[in-house]
C-alpha cells in the first residue's frame, strides 16, 4: 500500500482542515519559530510557522492582490514611501515593486530564516526581495516603528496571527505608533483574522476597536483565503484622512494596467461590503477580554 | 480516556474538512440516499446527504440568506408565484414566507424522508413548511417543471451536487424548462458550486455555459460559506430581462424591514464583484468535457 501523508492544521478545537501532502521537504526551528515546508498536489507546495499556514502556491495570490493593490489603487499616484511589516514570504513585496511610482519599501521582518526558507522554496514569490527600492530590515516591528515618525504613505501590516512572534503586531502601542509614522493621508492596511470561528472574531473585534482608537477612518474588508480558517478572511483599511471607496478612482488604477488575478476595480468596493453579522460584530461595544 | 468522534468530509482527493462531533443522532438509508444527522459543539446540529454537508445550525442562514432574499430583493413587490427545486431542509421556504406579497410557493423535493427528517431535527430552520402558501409536491423536479409554461416570478434551484439524485437538475433540458417555466420576468436562481478547486469549478463552467444557451441575463454571485468545500460558494441569477444590480432599488427592500443576518442591500451589489480568476473561468470558452 501507498504511504499517504497528511497535513492537519486545527482550525479550533473542533475543526480540522488536512491536506495530502507528497513530501515534508523542509523543518527548522529557527531562533522565533518552527517552519516548515510541504508540497501537495493540490496546492502546489506550501509552509507553515507554528504549524499555522502561511502561503501555498495555488493561491497566495488572493491574499497578496487583496493586502497589497487594496490600498495601494486608492491613491496608486501618491504613495511613494511604504513600510511592510512581516511578510518574510516576498508576496507583498512583489507586487508592491509593480508600482513604479513607489520610491522606498522598507521591510521589518523579524526572522531572517523564514527569507531564507522562502527564497529557496517559493522563488515565484520571493522574487523582488532585490529590487533596489527595498530595505530589509531583520528586526521587531514593534521596536522598528517607535522610533518614526510622519514618514510613510503606507503601512502594510503583513504578519502571523496574534500570538507567538507576532502578538505585539496587534497592541495599542503598536497602532498609537503607525498612527504617528504615517504622514497626512497615510494608510496603514492589516491582517485582520476572520469573523467566523468565535476565536478568532474576537481578535478581529479586538484589533478593529485598538486601531478606531487612533485612526479617524477605519474600515474592514474581506476576501475568501481557502487556506485559511473558515475561508472567510479580513483585512482592515485605517487612515487619517483617505476612505477606501468614497476616494477611489478606479480609472487611475486602470490606467496603470496591471494585470492580477484576484483584485479588480469591482472587487475594491465589493469587498467592503460586509455581511450583517460581520458588521454587528465589528460595531458591537460589548465587551471583550483584552 | 475520552471518546473522540470525527465527522470528515472528503473535499477533494487531497483535502480533508473535519468535524469534532458529540454525537451521530440519526442515520438512515432513504430510497435516494443516505441521511446522517450529528451534534457538534463549533456547528450545532448538521445533516448530510450522501455524505456532503449541507446544511448546519451555526451558518445555515448564510445561504439561505443568500439564495433567497437576492433574488427576492431584485423585485420585492413583483414576485408572486414561485417554485423551488429541492429545499428539503426548509430553510428557503422559511425566508420566502417573510415576504407578505408572495401568493403561492410550489416545493418540489424528491426525497420525502430529508423533510421529515429536517422536521424533526431542525425545527428552526423546517419552520414554515405548513405555511398555507406552501405546497408540497414530493416528485423529481426535472420531471415537474417539463409541465409548465409561463407560470412563476422566480424558480429557486435549491438542490444537492450534480450526482446523485441531484443530477438532472443541471442538465440543458432542466435549464430549457425553467426558461419555458418562467414568464417574461421571471428569474431563475440556483445554487451554483464553488470556482476554487478544479473540480467543482469544472461543474461551475458547465452550469454557467448550460444556463446561458437560454437565458439572455445571466449573472453569478458569491458568498463565504465556511463548511461548503473553499468556502468560496456561488450562485447563479439568471432572467430575460431582470438583472440583478441595474433593476435593484435598494429602498424597496429596506422599507419591507426584514432583519437578515448575512443578506443586506451593499452585499447585494458586493456578491456580484467576483475575482478575476473567477471571472475569467466563467467566460472562458475552454472546451470543458459535456
Amino acid at each position: 500500500m501507498d504511504l499517504e501523508l497528511w497535513y492537519t492544521e486545527q482550525h479550533t478545537e473542533n475543526v480540522r482542515f488536512s491536506i495530502k501532502i507528497e513530501k515534508h521537504i523542509y523543518s527548522a526551528q529557527s531562533e522565533f519559530q518552527r517552519i516548515d515546508v510541504f508540497e501537495a498536489r493540490e496546492f502546489g507546495r506550501f509552509f507553515t510557522l507554528d504549524g499555522c499556514m502561511m502561503i501555498t502556491e495555488k493561491d497566495e495570490f488572493i491574499y497578496h492582490d487583496m493586502i497589497v493593490h487594496v490600498p495601494m489603487a486608492t491613491r496608486p499616484d501618491k504613495i511613494k514611501n511604504v513600510l511592510v511589516i512581516g511578510a518574510g514570504d516576498g508576496g507583498s513585496i512583489r507586487e508592491l515593486t509593480r508600482y513604479k511610482t513607489i520610491e522606498n519599501i522598507d521591510m521589518v521582518e523579524i526572522d531572517e530564516e523564514v527569507v531564507k526558507v522562502c527564497k529557496k522554496y517559493f522563488p515565484n514569490t520571493a522574487c523582488k526581495l532585490d529590487d533596489e527600492r527595498v530595505h530589509i530590515y531583520y528586526e521587531d516591528g514593534l521596536k522598528f516603528v517607535r522610533t518614526k515618525e510622519n514618514e510613510y504613505d503606507l503601512i502594510i501590516v503583513d504578519s502571523t496571527d496574534p500570538f507567538g512572534p507576532g502578538e505585539g503586531l496587534f497592541t495599542r502601542e503598536f497602532y498609537g505608533n503607525c498612527y504617528k509614522a504615517l504622514n497626512e493621508n497615510g494608510i496603514l492596511v492589516n491582517q485582520h483574522e476572520s469573523p467566523y470561528y468565535n476565536s478568532y472574531a474576537k481578535s478581529m473585534q479586538r484589533t478593529h476597536r485598538r486601531i478606531k482608537e487612533f485612526f479617524p477612518i477605519c474600515m474592514v474588508y474581506q476576501a475568501h483565503i481557502p487556506t485559511y480558517p473558515s475561508g472567510h478572511w479580513l483585512f482592515g483599511f485605517a487612515s487619517k484622512t483617505v476612505h477606501a471607496i468614497d476616494d477611489f478612482e478606479p480609472e487611475k488604477w486602470e490606467a496603470l494596467g496591471l494585470k492580477t488575478k484576484y483584485y479588480n476595480t469591482d472587487i475594491h468596493k465589493g469587498a467592503f461590503y460586509l455581511p450583517t453579522y460581520v458588521k454587528e460584530l465589528l460595531e458591537s461595544d460589548e465587551e471583550i477580554e483584552d
